[in-house]
């Protein structure tokens, strides 16, 4: 079935009927109205289009709809904030099916509602692409948020869970192959169903994490970003770098370097941060009793450089994904 | 000059060094953090595509920012609301040139300033088609909100300034005739640089206005929104619809009806509202002392039925512009 525009907005009302609190005016008006306390937002936007962040033959409806949404909410999380509502502007090339519009917004509801936000407005246009774009708006905790720039030098690198996860994932989901999939099924939920980390950002926050950014581009260029803001350099120990079972294995049975995928695959949305050591020590304790990962993977230097020490001697960190050029994304 | 995504970011960040109020963390983090006191967010998101929303053989890149901040602010002024900032997705199908990005980011900037805004945050990527997605963040007067639904039977139907000069624009732009632009400088005007009617929105909502919508999709459609979620029905009367004598002038030498651009055209940005016979008198007089147009087109009325009443007797209303319904935006 064909929908109109005045078709999919009645749909996407339907489905956003329970909405959480603080919804005064949510969709089918000019704008949404949203109530809250804090007098604070925290705002991100973030674009997804097929051909350059997803591929309807690996991705479907559903697992684009969460994706868009869990990137765009992972921006909150690295400020140590929490997450209160979002919006999307969807484009499509033609007249769209009703049960890819019903899907695309299931996935995008389910991720914001298993984080406690809701869906308040929204855009449905034509377009040349498939695209969602996504906006949302979170509030800081009393801890305040977190920055780019507040790195100390001697502070430091710490990152949350397993990275590298995403880009082995979609190396599965490009293979093809149905046993790969079987096989690795955490690697691949990595990919189509990234969680943001608000319970470790706001954790973060208050133990006096300096810096702090998500994971997307890979850890190189997040790096690079911390650095560059805070005016400092950084020493990676390649070793540390925390890499799930299932990558190394997935790795060993192709023959790749997993650590290619954490430095250069982003997509995580795992937290990256700064912190002083004695900091550090009080993160991993916290950590520790709520069952969450966090390793620490090398320490913020004076100057400009940013060296990534293996176990064959030292080398540049290097960039990951950064749009206009490294052509089309692609994490292999 | 070609430039990456971090030159861009880089380069924006500069142009919103100037930034207003409330910015406690702008252009360069993971996010944006706006800083207000009334404790309610008015939130919209608009998207605006080439070869959809608009041409580059008529519009400049500076034309494309304003236009599409202006639309997208639109929705705060239609609620009844004050603007406070913004954020921008962009993206290109190649890696763009310095200037044009710097145009269009100049054009959105300059439309946000002249409101007293900013934009907080952004997003720039790869696309098969140049586009923007605007999204806005607003906070409602004392007096409130004013939302579509709140139509009363008998209600005077209002809408400020004039109607169809944004299609009579339109028009003149893709005839490419130099003589018509400068024939008819306010026509173009009207459709490359709309502006958002924030002083007029909030008296309306401080006057009692029951139900208001800003007119981007051309009168007939906007009043479709009005009364489908008023659960009523209109008369409107096409001979009180304010044209300018910009339009008209331009109708009779081009032998057009003035009034379908008023009724199907959109992208006038004008409000649209409704309230009791008493209350209109109150806005009239308020309007004429700050020197500003407000005319009576209509009345609500019970049932389902949007009449057109015409110097040849009555039709249906209809219906403006609806995306997937009506092709490729074109408002001849």
């Amino acid at each position: 079935m064909k929908l109109t525009e005045r078709q999919i907005i009645s749909m996407i009302r339907e489905m956003t009927k329970n909405t959480s609190l603080g919804v005064e005016i949510g969709i089918g008006d000019d704008a949404a109205l949203f109530h809250f306390s804090s007098g604070e937002v925290i705002l991100s936007i973030d674009s997804f289009f097929e051909g350059v962040h997803f591929e309807l033959s690996t991705h479907t409806p559903r697992d684009i709809g969460w994706k868009a949404v869990a990137a765009s909410l992972s921006d909150i999380a690295a400020m140590g904030g929490e997450p209160l509502c979002a919006m999307i502007a969807l484009s499509f090339p033609s007249s769209p099916d009703a049960e890819f519009v019903r899907s695309i917004f299931s996935g995008a509801i389910e991720c914001l509602e298993s984080f406690n936000s809701s869906l308040v407005g929204g855009d449905i246009t034509e377009g040349k692409t498939l695209g969602l774009t996504v906006s949302v708006v979170g509030t800081p905790t009393p801890a305040g948020v977190v920055r780019r720039s507040g790195s100390m030098k001697g502070d430091v690198i710490g990152v949350t869970g397993t990275i590298g996860d995403s880009a082995a994932g979609l190396k599965i989901l490009k293979s093809g192959k149905d046993t790969l999939r079987l096989n690795y099924p955490r690697l691949v939920e990595s990919h189509l169903r990234p969680k943001p980390k608000f319970a470790e950002g706001v954790i973060l926050a208050r133990m006096g994490a300096t810096a702090m950014e998500d994971i997307s581009d890979g850890l190189a260029s997040d790096m690079k970003n911390i650095c560059i803001e805070s005016g400092l350099g950084c020493e990676i120990d390649q070793n540390s770098i925390p890499l799930s079972e299932e990558a190394i294995s997935f790795a060993r049975t192709i023959k790749e370097d997993p650590y290619r995928w954490a430095l250069v695959g982003g997509e995580d949305y795992e937290l990256l941060f700064t912190c002083s050591f004695g900091d550090f020590k009080e993160v991993e304790r916290e950590f520790g009793q709520i069952g969450k990962r966090v390793t620490c993977i090398g320490r913020m230097v004076e100057g400009k450089e940013r060296k990534l020490i293996t176990s064959d001697g030292v080398e540049e960190l290097g960039e990951g994904y950064e749009h206009f050029v490294n052509g089309r994304k692609d994490c292999t």
